[in-house]
């Protein structure tokens, strides 16, 4: 089954959702919501979820005086200003560390996303003294929000989306973190130009433009967690995931 | 001067263009195919334009024959299966080399980009044997089409785009690479969210997911090379430029 675009592209922010707790049904609230607002989610809408409220309704958050830092974690944190404790959760959820530079703290995340410090954020987590943690398995958390998507009628797909910064650019920028119903890349191989040339694009991470599509309307200040992409054509596909994304180590220059 | 966002952003595609030849005036093309479109430009729009026409519009083409390759290009080429004069401009298109390996060249442009094989490309230049090459001076090109627009009696900004790819991650996304009448990254350096925590995310490169939005509905094989994007709030700044962006070698962990 695919959705065709057809007219201008229309991204909507959701605003006026709750503020998020453990044991939300996300996707129940933002169907309401939405419905609420007067821009119900339709079928071949693309809904772009935060990942940090996804963490709170899922409970990966952690408060911080419960964690032990390792020396290492309180040596570097010492020299550098940080807190010690969230060193440590950051270390935690880490893989392995990238780049680790004077207060810089580059690391792969057990997901395989490559990331400051591990995509752990203290900046808005509903209390001081607690960090939220990327969510354990965000293609799970989006198929969930799409079950119950669908289960009220609605067939959209859903991108879980974080803020993160790349090599050799300034300023952040929002990606896909995990998704659901449709494919985060859009391949060209095999295709050719009006001119007949081969595409030099090979693929297309419409999954990262479409996060950032979403950002536009959703800032940070304005605390606007979820946006509603619709107009864009996609083709619905149940075993998608992000993993196609994340480059393999083998073929990874920069890591 | 500011425009305020108020309702979705809308994105639309300026289908209709003719074939851009040298010394096409842009700014007046664009603005005439959008009017006839139905979505004339207005004040407070943002024209996203795809680099290849700009370079285009400015000659920035060579024909391959012309080119003689050094023997580093010609044995690296031989090496790899690569066309010895596309390597030649490649290089003379490079302020260094990033990465080689294998047929892979990323290399920093004499902009400052980082990307692959400098931004030429041969995949739908008009003709076999021309490589189409970035324009020389993006920001300049921007204010180019923007002072045609201004002068036409819309006050909109413009983004100059072109596909790259990024580390750590597959799949290639439209970003920025020149800007005028916005400044291309929006701070929240001093901010504070709505907990009173400072906000980690510092800064947000929202050119770069203005360039990847208004890709959603450009495509690459439906030739729809420009798109208008509505409803986003900016501030009129007449001395931007796309500069903020590049990081600085001196603080660039990748390079």
């Amino acid at each position: 089954m695919s959705f065709k675009d057809n007219g201008p592209l229309q991204i909507y922010g959701v605003t006026g959702l709750p503020e998020i707790e453990a044991g939300t049904d996300l996707g129940a609230v933002i169907g309401n919501v939405a419905a609420t607002n007067g821009t119900p989610i339709a079928d071949g809408d693309i809904v772009v979820v935060t990942s940090k409220i996804v963490s709170k309704a899922e409970g990966r958050t952690v408060e911080l005086a419960s964690i032990e830092p390792s020396s290492f974690a309180r040596e570097w944190s010492a020299t550098w200003g940080k807190d010690a404790a969230v060193t440590e959760v950051v270390l935690r959820e880490a893989k392995r560390i990238v780049r680790q530079l004077g207060p810089v703290l580059i690391t792969e995340t057990h997901h395989g996303f490559v990331c400051a410090n591990s995509g752990v954020d203290q900046s808005s987590s509903g209390a001081h003294g607690r960090a939220v943690l990327l969510p354990l398995d965000p293609d799970a958390s989006a198929r969930n929000i799409r079950a119950t998507l669908v289960a009220n009628g609605s067939n959209a797909a859903v991108i879980i989306s974080d803020t993160f910064g790349r090599a050799w650019r300034e300023g952040q920028t929002d990606i896909a973190i995990g998704i659901a119903g449709m494919q985060p890349i859009l391949s060209y191989i095999g295709q050719v130009d009006p001119h007949g040339h081969q595409f030099q694009v090979q693929a297309l991470c419409t999954a990262d433009e479409l996060a950032g599509a979403a950002e536009l309307v959703k800032g940070n200040l304005s605390r606007v967690p979820v946006a509603l992409i619709r107009g864009y054509a996609w083709d619905v596909d149940d075993g998608a995931t992000i993993a196609p994304v994340l480059r393999d180590q083998s073929r990874d220059l920069f890591r």
